[in-house]
C-alpha cells in the first residue's frame, strides 16, 4: 500500500523544539466513475484497488447486478478515471443510468432518505452466528492489519470474514469506499459473500447499514458507534449490528440472536 | 445537545458477561436542502443548528454571497427539510442554482477535482500568527468541549477561534457539516471570520481545505491528519495547516511562517 502514501517535508513541533522532517501523508485521488459513457460522480478515494471500488460502487448503487453484465473496465489512476462498460450498454446514455438519483450520496454511499427507500429490501435471514470470543479475535486481527495505515492517520479499514477468519482486508480514506472495495473484489474474483461478516472501522450510518444489507450480509461489526438510523435499519432489515468493539467488550445493537451467549 | 442523541436498548458484552442496558446512540437526520424551490441534495447530519448548516452549506457551495441575499429560511426538523429563499429568487429554478454541479460532493462538501476548480481562488494573505503554546491550549479546550459527545462516538467537532480563545464550537456526524455550521452561524449572527482560526477533529481532505480557504481562514488546525491534496492546496492557497495536535506535539504541513517559533 506504499502507493497510498506520499512523503512530504513538514515541521514537527515537540517538547524538544521545532524541526524539519519528512513525514508520510495519505494520498487522496479524485476518481470519476463513468458507466456506459455517462459520468456518474467523482469520489475522493485512496488510489489503490480502483477497479474494485468502481465495480463495488456500481453494485451498491444498483447499477450492476452481476459480473456477467460487465464488458470492460478501464482504470486510469493518473487522470483519476474509471470507465465501466456494460454488455447491454450502448454508447449513449443508458435508461437506467440516467434515472440514477445523483447528488444524494456521501462519499459514494447510497443515500437513505425515507422509509420508501428501503421498501422491497429483503430482510437478511442467514442463520450465521458468531461468539463474542470470535468477534474479539477478528477485531484484534482487523486492528493489526490496520496498523500499517495508522501511521498516516485518517484511513478506514474494511474486511470480509467468516466467524473463524479474515478473508479480505482493504482500506480507503472513505469508509463507504472501503466497503465498496471489498464488495467489488468479491464480485470480480467470484468470492462468495453469503453468510459472511463485514468489519468496518467507521461509524455505522444508515447508508453503511443499507449498503451491507443489500448484499445480504447478516453480521456487521464496527470498531465505532452506529447512528440511531443505522440501529433502526439493522433491526428492520435483520442485520446483527455489533459496535464499539474494544478489547473484550462490545455492544450489540440489533438482532443479538446471532451472537451466541458468552461462555461464562 | 441532548436532542442529538437517543436512548436505545442494547446488549453489552463485557468480561462480566452479557447484559441488557440502555445506551446513548447519536442521531442521524437526512436533511434535504432546497434553494428557491429547487431541491439541491440530502445531507446526513446531526439534528441541531440546521439553519446554520443550510446557510453555511449554501455559502460553501457559492450559492449565497451575503446574508442580505436571504429572504427567508424555513427548517422542519421533523420532515428533515431546510428551505432557503433568496431575495432575488423567483419561484422557478434559478439560473445559478440550476448550474450547480450536483452529485459531486461528499457529505455536503465542495468537491475539488482538478486545478481548474481552484482557479480564481484568492490566496489567503492574513498576517494572523499563532504560537505552539496557543495551538496546544486551543486544542485542549476543543477536546474538553468535545468530551460530552465522545460518549456516543463518531461525532466531529469544529470551532472558530482567535489565537487567544475559542469563540464558537459545534458538532455533527459529518466533518463537512460541522464546519458549515460554524460558517452558517457566523453569517447569520454577523460574527466576523477575518483573520480567525478553524479547528476540526476530522481529516483535512482537499474539500475541507478548499471550504476553509474560500472563507479566507488563514490557519486550520486538525486533531487528525491531512491528505496529500489537502497539503498541496494549503500550500497553494496560503493556508497554514497544522495537524496531529496531540498534547504538546503537532505537525505543521504548510505555511509555517504563521506559527511563531517555539519559545525554547
Amino acid at each position: 500500500m506504499m502507493d497510498s502514501v506520499d512523503k512530504f517535508p513538514i515541521e514537527r513541533v515537540t517538547e524538544a523544539g521545532r524541526k524539519h522532517v519528512e513525514d508520510l501523508v495519505i494520498k487522496e485521488l479524485p476518481l470519476t466513475i463513468t458507466l456506459n459513457n455517462r459520468e456518474l460522480l467523482t469520489l475522493l478515494c485512496s488510489p489503490a484497488d480502483l477497479e474494485y471500488l468502481a465495480v463495488g460502487f456500481l453494485f451498491s448503487e444498483g447499477l450492476l447486478q452481476s459480473k456477467e453484465e460487465i464488458e470492460k473496465i478501464t482504470v486510469d489512476t493518473q487522470s483519476g478515471a474509471a470507465h465501466v462498460k456494460r454488455k447491454d450498454g450502448t454508447e449513449s446514455v443508458d435508461e437506467s443510468v440516467s434515472g440514477w438519483p445523483v447528488a444524494k450520496g456521501c462519499g459514494g454511499g447510497t443515500s437513505f432518505h425515507s422509509a420508501t427507500d428501503i421498501k422491497g429490501q429483503v430482510r437478511v435471514s442467514s442463520p450465521t452466528t458468531i461468539s463474542p470470543a470470535e468477534v474479539f479475535g477478528l477485531m484484534r486481527e482487523f486492528l493489526s492489519r490496520s496498523q500499517i495505515h495508522k501511521e498516516t492517520g485518517g484511513v478506514h479499514g474494511a474486511a470480509l470474514c467468516d466467524s473463524k477468519e479474515m478473508l479480505l482486508f482493504t482500506s480507503d480514506i472513505g469508509r463507504h469506499n472501503a466497503i465498496d472495495k471489498i464488495f467489488g473484489e468479491c464480485i470480480l474474483r467470484d468470492i462468495p459473500i453469503e453468510n459472511r461478516i463485514i468489519i468496518t472501522s467507521g461509524r455505522v450510518s444508515s447508508e453503511i447499514l443499507l449498503k451491507v444489507a443489500k448484499r445480504g450480509i447478516p453480521i456487521l461489526i464496527s470498531k465505532s458507534a452506529p447512528t440511531d438510523l443505522g440501529v433502526r435499519l439493522a433491526n428492520d432489515l435483520g442485520v446483527t449490528l455489533i459496535g464499539f468493539v474494544r478489547g473484550e467488550r462490545m455492544n450489540i445493537y440489533a438482532n443479538g440472536w446471532r451472537v451466541t451467549t458468552a461462555d461464562k
